[in-house]
Protein backbone atom coordinates (compact mmCIF):
# COMPACT_ATOMS: atom_id res chain seq x y z
CA UNK A 1 0.00 0.00 0.00
CA UNK A 2 1.09 3.85 -0.72
CA UNK A 3 0.39 6.41 1.25
CA UNK A 4 1.42 9.14 -0.47
CA UNK A 5 4.99 8.62 -1.62
CA UNK A 6 5.07 6.57 1.13
CA UNK A 7 4.99 3.12 1.49
CA UNK A 8 2.00 1.70 4.19
CA UNK A 9 3.49 -0.36 6.78
CA UNK A 10 1.07 -2.50 8.68
CA UNK A 11 1.54 -5.58 10.91
CA UNK A 12 -1.70 -7.75 12.21
CA UNK A 13 -1.04 -10.36 15.29
CA UNK A 14 -4.20 -12.17 16.78
CA UNK A 15 -5.26 -12.60 20.49
CA UNK A 16 -7.08 -14.83 22.35
CA UNK A 17 -9.27 -13.93 25.56
CA UNK A 18 -8.24 -16.56 28.58
CA UNK A 19 -10.40 -16.72 31.67
CA UNK A 20 -7.22 -14.42 33.94
CA UNK A 21 -8.03 -11.40 31.04
CA UNK A 22 -11.60 -11.23 32.10
CA UNK A 23 -12.80 -8.92 34.86
CA UNK A 24 -15.66 -9.45 37.59
CA UNK A 25 -18.07 -8.25 35.17
CA UNK A 26 -16.82 -11.06 32.86
CA UNK A 27 -15.43 -8.43 30.45
CA UNK A 28 -11.39 -8.00 29.31
CA UNK A 29 -9.88 -5.66 31.84
CA UNK A 30 -9.73 -2.22 29.81
CA UNK A 31 -5.56 -2.44 31.17
CA UNK A 32 -4.96 -5.95 29.08
CA UNK A 33 -5.39 -4.21 25.83
CA UNK A 34 -2.30 -2.59 26.71
CA UNK A 35 -0.82 -6.29 26.20
CA UNK A 36 -2.65 -6.74 23.10
CA UNK A 37 -0.92 -2.92 21.98
CA UNK A 38 2.48 -4.99 22.53
CA UNK A 39 1.55 -8.14 20.92
CA UNK A 40 1.30 -6.28 17.79
CA UNK A 41 4.33 -3.80 17.96
CA UNK A 42 6.25 -7.31 18.25
CA UNK A 43 4.60 -8.43 15.23
CA UNK A 44 5.60 -5.27 13.59
CA UNK A 45 9.16 -5.73 14.43
CA UNK A 46 9.64 -9.45 13.10
CA UNK A 47 8.24 -8.68 10.31
CA UNK A 48 10.14 -5.22 9.28
CA UNK A 49 12.71 -6.28 10.89
CA UNK A 50 12.29 -3.62 13.90
CA UNK A 51 12.39 -6.07 16.84
CA UNK A 52 12.69 -4.59 20.32
CA UNK A 53 16.46 -6.42 20.80
CA UNK A 54 17.49 -5.16 17.40
CA UNK A 55 16.96 -1.42 18.74
CA UNK A 56 18.64 -2.55 22.15
CA UNK A 57 21.73 -4.07 19.97
CA UNK A 58 22.17 -0.42 18.58
CA UNK A 59 22.28 1.30 21.85
CA UNK A 60 18.73 2.46 22.65
CA UNK A 61 15.10 1.23 24.39
CA UNK A 62 12.21 3.10 23.06
CA UNK A 63 9.79 3.75 26.05
CA UNK A 64 6.41 4.71 25.48
CA UNK A 65 5.69 8.46 26.30
CA UNK A 66 1.84 8.54 25.20
CA UNK A 67 -0.32 5.90 25.32
CA UNK A 68 -4.06 6.55 24.26
CA UNK A 69 -6.94 4.28 24.14
CA UNK A 70 -10.56 4.42 23.05
CA UNK A 71 -12.68 1.19 24.13
CA UNK A 72 -15.33 1.05 21.61
CA UNK A 73 -16.87 -2.35 22.13
CA UNK A 74 -16.63 -4.69 25.62
CA UNK A 75 -15.37 -8.12 24.64
CA UNK A 76 -15.84 -11.53 26.33
CA UNK A 77 -14.22 -14.64 27.84
CA UNK A 78 -12.96 -17.01 24.39
CA UNK A 79 -13.53 -14.26 21.91
CA UNK A 80 -10.57 -13.70 19.50
CA UNK A 81 -9.53 -10.44 18.55
CA UNK A 82 -7.42 -9.22 15.41
CA UNK A 83 -5.33 -6.19 16.06
CA UNK A 84 -3.75 -3.91 13.19
CA UNK A 85 -0.88 -1.75 13.32
CA UNK A 86 -0.01 0.75 11.38
CA UNK A 87 3.48 2.86 11.39
CA UNK A 88 2.97 6.85 11.24
CA UNK A 89 5.83 8.26 9.24
CA UNK A 90 7.05 11.01 11.45
CA UNK A 91 10.53 13.62 10.73
CA UNK A 92 10.84 13.42 14.19
CA UNK A 93 13.15 10.95 16.66
CA UNK A 94 9.78 9.18 17.47
CA UNK A 95 7.90 6.48 16.80
CA UNK A 96 4.77 6.08 16.31
CA UNK A 97 1.74 3.35 15.89
CA UNK A 98 -1.98 3.60 15.17
CA UNK A 99 -3.89 0.46 16.16
CA UNK A 100 -7.19 -0.76 15.61
CA UNK A 101 -8.26 -3.93 17.51
CA UNK A 102 -11.73 -5.77 16.55
CA UNK A 103 -13.75 -9.35 16.85
CA UNK A 104 -12.21 -11.82 14.53
CA UNK A 105 -15.96 -13.33 14.35
CA UNK A 106 -17.30 -10.44 12.74
CA UNK A 107 -15.25 -7.38 12.62
CA UNK A 108 -17.12 -5.64 15.46
CA UNK A 109 -14.83 -2.82 16.16
CA UNK A 110 -13.21 -2.87 19.42
CA UNK A 111 -10.57 -0.48 20.57
CA UNK A 112 -8.76 2.49 18.47
CA UNK A 113 -5.09 3.25 19.76
CA UNK A 114 -2.17 5.12 19.55
CA UNK A 115 0.83 4.84 21.07
CA UNK A 116 4.57 6.97 20.53
CA UNK A 117 8.08 6.28 21.68
CA UNK A 118 10.64 8.21 22.12
CA UNK A 119 14.62 6.72 21.87
CA UNK A 120 16.45 6.59 24.93
CA UNK A 121 20.27 5.55 25.18
CA UNK A 122 21.17 3.01 27.89
CA UNK A 123 21.85 5.72 30.04
CA UNK A 124 18.79 6.95 29.89
CA UNK A 125 19.50 9.86 27.90
CA UNK A 126 16.74 11.23 25.38
CA UNK A 127 17.84 11.21 21.96
CA UNK A 128 16.39 14.59 20.14
CA UNK A 129 17.92 13.79 16.82
CA UNK A 130 17.30 10.36 14.57
CA UNK A 131 20.06 7.66 15.28
CA UNK A 132 21.45 6.28 12.45
CA UNK A 133 19.91 3.11 12.68
CA UNK A 134 16.37 4.13 12.43
CA UNK A 135 16.93 6.26 9.67
CA UNK A 136 18.82 3.35 7.55
CA UNK A 137 15.46 1.92 8.52
CA UNK A 138 12.59 4.29 7.11
CA UNK A 139 15.05 4.37 4.20
CA UNK A 140 15.02 0.95 3.50
CA UNK A 141 11.11 0.92 3.89
CA UNK A 142 10.52 4.23 2.30
CA UNK A 143 9.71 5.98 5.04
CA UNK B 1 -10.86 23.62 47.23
CA UNK B 2 -13.28 25.23 45.58
CA UNK B 3 -13.18 25.49 41.43
CA UNK B 4 -15.53 28.00 40.65
CA UNK B 5 -18.58 27.46 42.52
CA UNK B 6 -17.70 23.54 42.89
CA UNK B 7 -15.87 21.61 45.15
CA UNK B 8 -12.56 19.83 43.67
CA UNK B 9 -12.78 16.48 44.62
CA UNK B 10 -9.49 14.71 44.77
CA UNK B 11 -7.88 11.35 46.72
CA UNK B 12 -4.45 10.20 46.88
CA UNK B 13 -3.23 6.72 46.87
CA UNK B 14 0.82 5.28 47.63
CA UNK B 15 2.09 2.77 45.31
CA UNK B 16 5.55 0.66 45.90
CA UNK B 17 6.85 -0.51 42.96
CA UNK B 18 7.41 -4.17 42.92
CA UNK B 19 9.96 -6.62 41.34
CA UNK B 20 7.32 -7.92 38.85
CA UNK B 21 6.01 -4.15 38.13
CA UNK B 22 9.72 -3.78 36.25
CA UNK B 23 10.88 -4.62 32.70
CA UNK B 24 13.53 -6.26 31.27
CA UNK B 25 15.37 -2.33 31.05
CA UNK B 26 14.70 -2.05 34.71
CA UNK B 27 11.80 0.44 34.84
CA UNK B 28 7.91 -0.04 35.63
CA UNK B 29 6.15 -1.40 32.68
CA UNK B 30 4.18 1.29 31.17
CA UNK B 31 1.02 -1.40 31.27
CA UNK B 32 1.31 -1.97 35.00
CA UNK B 33 0.22 2.85 35.42
CA UNK B 34 -3.53 1.27 34.29
CA UNK B 35 -3.68 -0.75 37.61
CA UNK B 36 -1.87 2.45 39.79
CA UNK B 37 -5.14 5.05 38.02
CA UNK B 38 -7.70 1.64 39.04
CA UNK B 39 -5.83 2.31 43.23
CA UNK B 40 -6.79 5.77 42.65
CA UNK B 41 -10.27 5.60 41.42
CA UNK B 42 -10.95 3.03 44.27
CA UNK B 43 -9.26 5.33 46.85
CA UNK B 44 -11.84 7.64 45.23
CA UNK B 45 -14.38 5.77 45.28
CA UNK B 46 -13.67 5.04 49.50
CA UNK B 47 -13.48 8.50 50.39
CA UNK B 48 -16.69 10.17 48.72
CA UNK B 49 -18.88 6.76 48.91
CA UNK B 50 -18.64 6.35 45.38
CA UNK B 51 -17.54 2.72 45.05
CA UNK B 52 -17.75 0.58 42.20
CA UNK B 53 -20.23 -1.90 44.44
CA UNK B 54 -21.95 0.91 45.03
CA UNK B 55 -22.22 1.80 41.60
CA UNK B 56 -23.01 -1.56 40.83
CA UNK B 57 -25.61 -2.22 43.68
CA UNK B 58 -27.15 0.71 41.70
CA UNK B 59 -27.71 -1.18 38.36
CA UNK B 60 -24.52 0.05 36.62
CA UNK B 61 -20.58 -1.04 35.80
CA UNK B 62 -18.59 2.05 34.52
CA UNK B 63 -16.50 0.70 31.58
CA UNK B 64 -13.92 2.93 30.83
CA UNK B 65 -14.26 4.32 27.11
CA UNK B 66 -11.31 6.66 27.01
CA UNK B 67 -7.55 6.21 28.29
CA UNK B 68 -4.48 8.68 27.95
CA UNK B 69 -1.51 8.46 30.02
CA UNK B 70 1.43 10.94 29.54
CA UNK B 71 4.55 9.21 30.64
CA UNK B 72 7.11 12.07 31.76
CA UNK B 73 9.93 9.95 33.40
CA UNK B 74 10.74 5.97 34.38
CA UNK B 75 10.29 4.43 37.39
CA UNK B 76 12.97 2.04 39.19
CA UNK B 77 12.39 -0.95 41.36
CA UNK B 78 11.36 0.24 44.96
CA UNK B 79 10.48 3.23 44.54
CA UNK B 80 7.58 4.51 45.85
CA UNK B 81 4.55 6.60 43.93
CA UNK B 82 2.10 9.33 44.85
CA UNK B 83 -0.94 9.12 42.61
CA UNK B 84 -3.55 11.89 42.98
CA UNK B 85 -6.73 11.54 41.37
CA UNK B 86 -9.13 14.74 40.62
CA UNK B 87 -12.65 14.44 39.34
CA UNK B 88 -13.69 16.43 36.58
CA UNK B 89 -17.41 17.83 36.62
CA UNK B 90 -19.31 17.18 33.76
CA UNK B 91 -23.32 17.97 33.16
CA UNK B 92 -23.11 14.47 30.04
CA UNK B 93 -23.92 10.91 31.89
CA UNK B 94 -20.01 10.23 32.32
CA UNK B 95 -16.94 9.87 34.51
CA UNK B 96 -14.12 12.06 33.92
CA UNK B 97 -10.96 11.78 36.34
CA UNK B 98 -7.27 13.62 35.95
CA UNK B 99 -4.53 11.80 37.05
CA UNK B 100 -0.99 13.30 38.01
CA UNK B 101 1.81 10.36 39.35
CA UNK B 102 5.11 11.78 40.89
CA UNK B 103 7.62 9.98 42.58
CA UNK B 104 7.27 10.32 46.83
CA UNK B 105 10.61 10.98 47.38
CA UNK B 106 11.59 13.94 45.64
CA UNK B 107 8.48 15.00 43.72
CA UNK B 108 9.72 14.21 40.18
CA UNK B 109 7.01 14.18 37.71
CA UNK B 110 6.55 10.66 36.86
CA UNK B 111 2.35 10.76 34.38
CA UNK B 112 -0.24 12.61 34.11
CA UNK B 113 -3.54 10.64 32.71
CA UNK B 114 -7.18 10.92 31.88
CA UNK B 115 -9.95 8.41 32.18
CA UNK B 116 -13.17 8.49 30.85
CA UNK B 117 -15.53 6.17 31.89
CA UNK B 118 -19.57 5.53 30.86
CA UNK B 119 -22.64 4.22 32.47
CA UNK B 120 -24.17 0.64 30.95
CA UNK B 121 -26.91 -1.38 32.65
CA UNK B 122 -25.63 -4.84 33.68
CA UNK B 123 -27.28 -6.00 30.38
CA UNK B 124 -24.60 -4.04 28.81
CA UNK B 125 -26.63 -0.78 27.09
CA UNK B 126 -25.24 2.32 27.66
CA UNK B 127 -27.18 4.94 29.56
CA UNK B 128 -27.37 8.23 28.06
CA UNK B 129 -29.08 10.62 30.48
CA UNK B 130 -27.63 10.74 33.99
CA UNK B 131 -28.34 7.80 36.43
CA UNK B 132 -30.45 9.49 39.80
CA UNK B 133 -28.30 7.74 41.99
CA UNK B 134 -25.38 10.00 40.03
CA UNK B 135 -27.30 12.52 40.10
CA UNK B 136 -27.67 12.44 44.42
CA UNK B 137 -24.09 11.51 44.24
CA UNK B 138 -23.26 15.50 42.39
CA UNK B 139 -25.53 17.49 44.48
CA UNK B 140 -24.33 15.87 47.56
CA UNK B 141 -20.70 16.45 46.92
CA UNK B 142 -21.83 20.19 45.49
CA UNK B 143 -20.93 18.95 41.54
CA UNK C 1 -3.28 -43.59 24.91
CA UNK C 2 -4.57 -46.29 27.10
CA UNK C 3 -3.50 -46.18 30.77
CA UNK C 4 -4.56 -49.51 32.25
CA UNK C 5 -8.61 -49.37 31.00
CA UNK C 6 -8.71 -45.75 31.07
CA UNK C 7 -8.00 -43.25 28.12
CA UNK C 8 -5.08 -41.21 28.67
CA UNK C 9 -6.47 -37.53 27.93
CA UNK C 10 -3.97 -34.90 27.02
CA UNK C 11 -4.32 -31.68 25.05
CA UNK C 12 -1.53 -29.38 24.23
CA UNK C 13 -1.33 -25.59 23.44
CA UNK C 14 1.37 -23.25 22.34
CA UNK C 15 3.05 -19.92 24.34
CA UNK C 16 4.76 -17.35 23.08
CA UNK C 17 6.99 -15.03 25.35
CA UNK C 18 6.21 -11.13 25.25
CA UNK C 19 8.24 -8.48 26.50
CA UNK C 20 5.72 -7.54 29.20
CA UNK C 21 6.15 -11.95 30.10
CA UNK C 22 9.93 -11.29 31.12
CA UNK C 23 11.45 -9.55 33.65
CA UNK C 24 14.51 -7.56 35.08
CA UNK C 25 16.93 -10.43 34.86
CA UNK C 26 15.57 -11.34 31.27
CA UNK C 27 13.96 -14.48 31.43
CA UNK C 28 9.98 -15.31 31.84
CA UNK C 29 8.74 -14.00 35.27
CA UNK C 30 7.93 -17.65 37.34
CA UNK C 31 4.79 -16.06 38.27
CA UNK C 32 3.98 -16.22 34.60
CA UNK C 33 3.69 -19.69 34.50
CA UNK C 34 0.20 -20.03 36.00
CA UNK C 35 -1.30 -18.03 33.17
CA UNK C 36 0.03 -20.84 30.64
CA UNK C 37 -1.47 -23.67 33.14
CA UNK C 38 -4.44 -21.89 32.93
CA UNK C 39 -4.11 -21.70 28.92
CA UNK C 40 -3.92 -25.80 28.59
CA UNK C 41 -6.73 -26.23 31.28
CA UNK C 42 -8.20 -23.95 28.50
CA UNK C 43 -7.31 -26.03 25.40
CA UNK C 44 -8.03 -29.49 27.38
CA UNK C 45 -11.83 -27.68 28.19
CA UNK C 46 -12.62 -27.06 24.19
CA UNK C 47 -11.17 -30.18 23.15
CA UNK C 48 -12.86 -32.54 25.62
CA UNK C 49 -16.28 -30.51 26.25
CA UNK C 50 -15.31 -29.51 29.73
CA UNK C 51 -14.84 -25.54 29.21
CA UNK C 52 -15.40 -23.51 32.47
CA UNK C 53 -18.51 -21.39 31.33
CA UNK C 54 -20.24 -25.57 30.44
CA UNK C 55 -19.40 -26.36 34.31
CA UNK C 56 -20.45 -23.07 35.65
CA UNK C 57 -23.26 -23.90 33.50
CA UNK C 58 -24.12 -26.78 35.82
CA UNK C 59 -24.17 -24.70 39.05
CA UNK C 60 -20.06 -25.06 39.62
CA UNK C 61 -16.87 -22.84 39.63
CA UNK C 62 -13.58 -25.34 40.71
CA UNK C 63 -11.45 -23.08 42.28
CA UNK C 64 -7.38 -24.36 42.48
CA UNK C 65 -6.74 -25.69 46.13
CA UNK C 66 -3.58 -27.00 45.14
CA UNK C 67 -0.87 -25.24 43.05
CA UNK C 68 2.84 -26.96 42.42
CA UNK C 69 5.10 -26.00 39.77
CA UNK C 70 8.78 -26.95 39.54
CA UNK C 71 10.64 -25.25 37.20
CA UNK C 72 13.48 -26.99 34.97
CA UNK C 73 14.71 -24.33 33.18
CA UNK C 74 14.87 -20.51 32.58
CA UNK C 75 12.71 -19.01 29.30
CA UNK C 76 13.98 -16.06 27.61
CA UNK C 77 11.95 -13.09 25.25
CA UNK C 78 10.76 -14.54 22.28
CA UNK C 79 10.44 -17.80 22.83
CA UNK C 80 7.99 -20.46 22.26
CA UNK C 81 6.83 -22.87 24.57
CA UNK C 82 4.53 -25.71 24.08
CA UNK C 83 2.40 -26.70 27.16
CA UNK C 84 0.88 -30.44 27.54
CA UNK C 85 -2.04 -31.13 29.77
CA UNK C 86 -2.81 -34.32 31.29
CA UNK C 87 -5.64 -35.62 33.10
CA UNK C 88 -5.49 -37.52 36.19
CA UNK C 89 -8.58 -39.80 36.99
CA UNK C 90 -9.97 -39.70 40.87
CA UNK C 91 -12.53 -41.45 42.29
CA UNK C 92 -12.55 -38.37 44.50
CA UNK C 93 -14.95 -35.08 43.66
CA UNK C 94 -11.49 -32.92 42.41
CA UNK C 95 -9.82 -32.37 39.31
CA UNK C 96 -5.78 -33.11 39.11
CA UNK C 97 -4.07 -32.00 36.36
CA UNK C 98 -0.11 -32.73 35.03
CA UNK C 99 1.59 -30.68 33.09
CA UNK C 100 5.05 -30.18 31.29
CA UNK C 101 6.19 -27.48 29.42
CA UNK C 102 8.96 -27.62 26.87
CA UNK C 103 10.56 -24.63 24.54
CA UNK C 104 9.12 -25.45 21.01
CA UNK C 105 12.41 -25.54 19.02
CA UNK C 106 14.47 -27.97 20.81
CA UNK C 107 12.10 -29.56 23.29
CA UNK C 108 14.62 -28.08 26.60
CA UNK C 109 12.22 -29.35 29.43
CA UNK C 110 11.13 -25.90 30.95
CA UNK C 111 8.76 -26.56 33.59
CA UNK C 112 6.53 -29.16 35.27
CA UNK C 113 3.32 -28.93 37.58
CA UNK C 114 0.10 -30.32 39.68
CA UNK C 115 -2.93 -28.32 39.90
CA UNK C 116 -6.08 -29.46 41.80
CA UNK C 117 -9.15 -28.12 41.65
CA UNK C 118 -12.53 -28.65 44.05
CA UNK C 119 -16.10 -28.11 43.07
CA UNK C 120 -17.69 -25.45 44.70
CA UNK C 121 -21.48 -24.20 44.27
CA UNK C 122 -22.32 -20.64 43.27
CA UNK C 123 -23.15 -20.00 47.00
CA UNK C 124 -19.75 -20.57 47.93
CA UNK C 125 -19.59 -24.63 49.08
CA UNK C 126 -17.40 -26.85 48.49
CA UNK C 127 -18.98 -30.24 47.05
CA UNK C 128 -17.81 -33.51 48.56
CA UNK C 129 -19.42 -36.15 46.23
CA UNK C 130 -19.20 -36.26 42.76
CA UNK C 131 -21.50 -33.65 40.70
CA UNK C 132 -23.64 -35.59 38.08
CA UNK C 133 -23.03 -34.03 35.48
CA UNK C 134 -18.98 -34.70 35.97
CA UNK C 135 -19.76 -38.35 36.46
CA UNK C 136 -21.14 -38.20 32.88
CA UNK C 137 -18.01 -36.22 32.01
CA UNK C 138 -16.19 -39.50 33.10
CA UNK C 139 -18.42 -41.64 31.67
CA UNK C 140 -18.40 -40.26 28.20
CA UNK C 141 -14.28 -40.61 28.48
CA UNK C 142 -14.24 -43.21 30.05
CA UNK C 143 -12.51 -41.86 33.17
CA UNK D 1 11.75 -16.04 68.30
CA UNK D 2 14.39 -19.40 68.71
CA UNK D 3 13.70 -22.77 66.73
CA UNK D 4 16.18 -24.98 68.13
CA UNK D 5 20.00 -22.84 68.57
CA UNK D 6 18.81 -20.64 65.37
CA UNK D 7 16.66 -17.32 65.27
CA UNK D 8 13.19 -17.82 63.73
CA UNK D 9 13.29 -15.21 61.13
CA UNK D 10 10.10 -13.62 59.96
CA UNK D 11 8.83 -11.01 57.74
CA UNK D 12 5.34 -9.77 57.80
CA UNK D 13 3.79 -7.81 54.50
CA UNK D 14 -0.02 -6.40 54.14
CA UNK D 15 -2.13 -6.51 50.48
CA UNK D 16 -5.11 -4.90 49.50
CA UNK D 17 -7.29 -6.73 47.12
CA UNK D 18 -7.67 -4.34 43.70
CA UNK D 19 -10.41 -4.75 41.21
CA UNK D 20 -8.00 -5.99 38.89
CA UNK D 21 -7.13 -8.70 41.24
CA UNK D 22 -10.12 -10.58 40.98
CA UNK D 23 -11.68 -12.78 38.34
CA UNK D 24 -15.18 -13.32 36.50
CA UNK D 25 -16.39 -14.83 39.36
CA UNK D 26 -14.89 -12.18 42.16
CA UNK D 27 -12.46 -13.60 43.89
CA UNK D 28 -8.73 -13.11 43.52
CA UNK D 29 -7.53 -15.30 40.64
CA UNK D 30 -5.27 -17.61 42.35
CA UNK D 31 -2.20 -17.03 39.93
CA UNK D 32 -1.89 -13.32 42.14
CA UNK D 33 -0.98 -15.17 44.91
CA UNK D 34 2.41 -15.22 43.61
CA UNK D 35 2.65 -11.79 43.36
CA UNK D 36 1.71 -11.40 47.20
CA UNK D 37 4.49 -14.23 48.13
CA UNK D 38 7.18 -11.89 46.12
CA UNK D 39 5.43 -8.79 48.49
CA UNK D 40 6.65 -10.83 51.19
CA UNK D 41 9.92 -12.02 49.84
CA UNK D 42 10.51 -8.28 49.16
CA UNK D 43 9.67 -7.57 52.99
CA UNK D 44 11.80 -9.97 54.41
CA UNK D 45 14.76 -8.38 52.30
CA UNK D 46 14.41 -5.48 53.45
CA UNK D 47 14.41 -6.50 56.91
CA UNK D 48 16.98 -8.52 57.04
CA UNK D 49 19.65 -7.01 54.22
CA UNK D 50 18.88 -9.62 51.90
CA UNK D 51 17.29 -7.54 48.94
CA UNK D 52 16.99 -8.87 45.39
CA UNK D 53 19.80 -5.81 44.62
CA UNK D 54 21.82 -6.71 47.44
CA UNK D 55 22.04 -10.48 46.09
CA UNK D 56 22.52 -9.26 42.53
CA UNK D 57 25.52 -6.69 43.64
CA UNK D 58 27.10 -9.96 45.09
CA UNK D 59 26.72 -11.42 41.36
CA UNK D 60 23.69 -13.95 41.34
CA UNK D 61 20.07 -13.69 41.08
CA UNK D 62 18.03 -16.23 42.89
CA UNK D 63 15.38 -17.93 40.31
CA UNK D 64 12.68 -19.67 41.64
CA UNK D 65 12.66 -23.57 41.24
CA UNK D 66 9.57 -24.75 43.26
CA UNK D 67 6.17 -23.05 43.88
CA UNK D 68 3.98 -24.88 46.14
CA UNK D 69 0.58 -23.07 46.87
CA UNK D 70 -2.14 -24.82 49.10
CA UNK D 71 -5.61 -22.04 48.88
CA UNK D 72 -7.34 -22.26 51.90
CA UNK D 73 -10.42 -19.76 51.66
CA UNK D 74 -11.02 -17.95 48.30
CA UNK D 75 -10.82 -13.88 48.82
CA UNK D 76 -12.59 -11.13 47.56
CA UNK D 77 -12.58 -7.94 46.29
CA UNK D 78 -11.68 -5.18 48.79
CA UNK D 79 -10.20 -7.78 51.53
CA UNK D 80 -6.93 -7.33 53.02
CA UNK D 81 -4.38 -10.13 53.74
CA UNK D 82 -1.49 -10.76 55.80
CA UNK D 83 1.07 -12.15 54.00
CA UNK D 84 3.62 -13.67 57.05
CA UNK D 85 7.23 -15.51 55.51
CA UNK D 86 9.73 -17.49 57.47
CA UNK D 87 12.93 -18.09 56.39
CA UNK D 88 13.52 -22.05 56.36
CA UNK D 89 17.29 -23.02 57.51
CA UNK D 90 18.93 -25.26 55.09
CA UNK D 91 22.80 -26.14 54.77
CA UNK D 92 22.75 -26.41 51.12
CA UNK D 93 23.05 -23.19 48.75
CA UNK D 94 19.54 -22.94 48.05
CA UNK D 95 16.80 -20.28 49.78
CA UNK D 96 13.59 -21.81 51.35
CA UNK D 97 10.92 -19.68 52.75
CA UNK D 98 7.23 -20.75 54.06
CA UNK D 99 4.48 -18.12 53.78
CA UNK D 100 0.99 -18.11 55.61
CA UNK D 101 -1.66 -15.60 54.32
CA UNK D 102 -4.57 -14.60 56.37
CA UNK D 103 -7.81 -12.26 56.18
CA UNK D 104 -6.65 -9.09 58.12
CA UNK D 105 -10.08 -8.38 59.91
CA UNK D 106 -10.64 -11.63 61.28
CA UNK D 107 -7.60 -13.50 60.51
CA UNK D 108 -9.00 -16.74 58.15
CA UNK D 109 -6.91 -18.70 56.66
CA UNK D 110 -6.13 -18.02 52.98
CA UNK D 111 -3.29 -19.89 52.24
CA UNK D 112 0.48 -21.39 52.32
CA UNK D 113 3.28 -21.67 50.68
CA UNK D 114 6.05 -23.11 49.96
CA UNK D 115 9.35 -21.27 47.69
CA UNK D 116 12.57 -22.75 46.83
CA UNK D 117 15.17 -20.63 45.09
CA UNK D 118 18.56 -21.51 43.64
CA UNK D 119 21.60 -19.50 43.22
CA UNK D 120 22.66 -18.74 39.55
CA UNK D 121 25.42 -16.55 38.39
CA UNK D 122 24.82 -13.40 35.94
CA UNK D 123 25.96 -16.22 32.86
CA UNK D 124 23.57 -18.42 33.79
CA UNK D 125 24.95 -21.10 36.04
CA UNK D 126 23.50 -22.78 39.19
CA UNK D 127 25.74 -22.41 41.97
CA UNK D 128 26.02 -25.52 44.11
CA UNK D 129 28.39 -24.52 46.93
CA UNK D 130 27.01 -21.43 49.17
CA UNK D 131 28.32 -18.39 47.89
CA UNK D 132 30.21 -16.45 50.18
CA UNK D 133 27.80 -13.10 50.88
CA UNK D 134 25.09 -15.95 51.89
CA UNK D 135 27.35 -18.06 54.35
CA UNK D 136 28.15 -14.29 55.83
CA UNK D 137 24.56 -13.45 55.70
CA UNK D 138 23.68 -16.61 57.71
CA UNK D 139 26.21 -16.38 60.27
CA UNK D 140 25.40 -12.61 61.36
CA UNK D 141 21.26 -13.88 61.80
CA UNK D 142 22.35 -17.26 63.44
CA UNK D 143 21.22 -19.30 60.58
Amino acid sequence: MKNGNKNVLTAVTEVEVHFYDVDAVNIVWHGNYVKYLENAREAFGTKFGFEYMEIYRNGYITPIVDLHIRYLNTVALGERLIVEIQYVPSKSAKLTYHYRIWRKTDRLPVAEATTVQLFMSKEGVFETSTPDFFRRWKQQWNQ
